[in-house]
């Protein structure tokens, strides 16, 4: 078990009509003129945003409006962010979506303190030296975890490059999780979101470090949450109980809760960047294609008891009769099965991607180094699980 | 799942050596004038004490000392807390020890800034109005879950009461958690510590409260922690993955994180204050006696469910031909085992302690109302679990 600093100051209001406390959280953080920034419109039609709105305008919070944020956001939609933060002198970014929205803002949010272009900051040529501007969330999709963590991951199509930034001060200082406003999430959506949440915990509980017991127990414990809701929640997307568990969930795997005492790994969502980075296609999905192959490439002699353990305490996968790489393989086939319960694509073809351009983001992936702790991957590991994705 | 708000302000620094960055937090929180608070004097004997004033002379921080909180801490404590405190200005507690220093300075946190005695908290006689002293903790014993969140327990010798007190604002601000520093606990409060874990488990696991699926997973994660390691820390004290992992289930056990999404119970650590406050055994070993009787009273039709749980997913106990009631028996009975296996009490006679007070205990334990919400207890119940206990 490794040394670790925990702090968790994100205020978390969990819970149907949660949002009625917007104002006072808004005005506990000194929120006196808003970005209100917001996706394609999803947040329109299913009235979130009427609310929003009627809560600013009620208590008088002056607003202004950041629209589009796309899926994979752009640093454009950053740089757009920035620009009406200083036209407007605004001090707050109130940021109503899923994880793209929010990745977004936290990029305005630091942005918004640099005299540079804030894509500096994704490509490390710049640190972050100030303040960054308060975010608060209100969040409608359960995938990202960015809704109290420090992570912002942001796409420059010009450069077809999707790179990370992380500062502990880009954590939002509230988030507003109301499970009734996933609702409306579409079924391909909720099904990316729970691939990306089981991916989330596999890149912490397939770590190198031997003896974060706890942590490895806590990480099992958000994964069985997880394949316990899922055909509960695609079957019937307004059944609270099964929507509150694994937005919780969604949270709960990504706020550092389940890394305390261990390396990580993340060389799976490094190669998913690269992926989705280029061609159109949802991050979850990209997972749900690229995880079950990593696990096949990363199962050896030395690795073959986590994925045993994998198996057995979330599967109930029996070990009765069967040698280590038996159990260790069942525990990958089911994976692969509950991706496919959720109709996500399980091979890069299907997602309408060829080989063609497979090198090119092999060389980008390794570009800061080799990836991953638990399976160190030079570029032909890359390229290695990239062609088993075909 | 209920509605919740999370907020985990505590700084945790967890590891060996971590008490390096001391002086680093003490100035974060403007610490400038330190209380320092500890117990018996086993901080001087293993050491700590020398490393923490090394500390604070090295960094010029003035302190003043307050020595010999008692395990049950007395409200005398918190008083002479106070009186030094306001005596030399100090602006800082820093509570070296484990729940019962903690506890201590927790009160005279909120003492220092009330004009009356600071028991009037516990009694609910006296809001806190004003802004607590700040509280920093070196932690020194895996138990109370008291170095990161809200509450205080202190007792009054005169009165035989024992009571809480809970404010967001008694949060420590940070809390140095070096397994090492738990090597020297005596087997005995190694043990009462492992059963309080547990205890404030089973306080949140068992609740009315339907569909707060992860959190009871949660639960299980540290109560699986808590047993796989205590037979490796009772046979080396100085195993540090088997500290650590227990320390670190210590806090969870009781920072909120296992208490999202559901009401809580709480009854029978209230029947321990009763017995506690009385008599001289340790919380520890109290809550080792009272638990498992407290499971056979509460264990009816209605309830049956929850301990079939508890037996399967934490004891792993098999359901194959056995009745709801006998697999909730088996769960029990291991708990009791359990506890025995750390030569804990099984009994009230075993602890010395007779009948003759138990009206007036049950009677000071609902002295606020009945108690409980997984089984609601008056005066007659909590009396027949007493007697269940001797």
């Amino acid at each position: 078990m490794l040394n670790f600093t925990m702090s968790l100051p994100t205020e978390v209001c969990f819970g149907k009509d949660s949002i009625d406390k917007l104002a006072e959280y808004i005005n506990k953080f000194n929120g006196k003129r808003i970005l209100l920034a917001y996706g394609g419109g999803s947040i329109i039609k299913n009235g979130i945003y009427d609310k929003i709105t009627a809560i600013l305008n009620a208590n008088g919070i002056f607003y202004k409006e950041l629209s589009d944020i796309k899926p994979n956001p752009d640093i454009s939609s950053v740089r757009d962010g920035v620009k009406i933060i200083r036209e407007h002198e605004l001090d707050f970014i109130l940021a109503a979506g899923g994880g793209s929205v929010i990745d977004a803002c936290k990029g305005m949010a630091a942005g918004a303190v640099y005299d540079g272009d804030p894509w500096d900051f994704y490509l490390r040529k710049a640190k972050l030296t100030g303040t960054p501007l308060p975010v608060g969330v209100i969040l409608t999709l359960a995938a990202t975890g960015s809704e109290t963590n420090w992570g912002s991951i942001v796409s420059n199509a010009k450069t077809e490059r999707k790179l990370p930034f992380r500062h502990e001060l880009l954590r939002p200082k509230f988030a507003v999780l109301d499970p009734c406003f996933t609702y409306s999430v579409p079924a391909y959506h909720t099904a990316a979101g729970i691939v990306d949440i089981m991916a989330h915990v596999f890149e912490q509980y397939f770590s190198p470090t031997d003896g974060a017991f706890l942590s490895d127990r806590l990480s099992e414990a958000v994964m069985k949450t997880v394949i316990h809701y899922a055909p509960a929640v695609m079957a019937d997307p307004e059944n609270y109980e099964a929507r509150a568990n694994i937005l919780w969930a969604g949270t709960l795997a990504l706020n550092q809760i389940l890394t305390y005492g261990k390396m990580t790994d993340w060389a799976t969502h490094m190669i998913e960047h690269e992926v989705s980075a280029i061609y159109d296609i949802s991050h979850g999905a990209g997972l749900a294609i690229l995880f079950p192959n990593w696990m096949r490439f990363a199962l050896d002699e030395d690795t073959q008891p986590k994925f045993v353990e994998y198996s057995k305490n979330v599967w109930g996968v029996s070990a009765d009769g069967k040698t280590g790489f038996e159990v260790a393989h069942e525990g990958i086939d089911r994976t692969t099965e509950f991706f496919k319960s959720l109709n996500m694509p399980l091979t890069l073809t299907e997602a309408g991607i060829d080989g063609s351009r497979f090198d090119e983001m092999a060389e980008k992936a390794v570009a800061f180094g080799d990836l991953g702790s638990f399976r160190k991957l030079g570029k032909n590991d890359v390229l290695e699980i990239l062609i088993m994705s075909l």
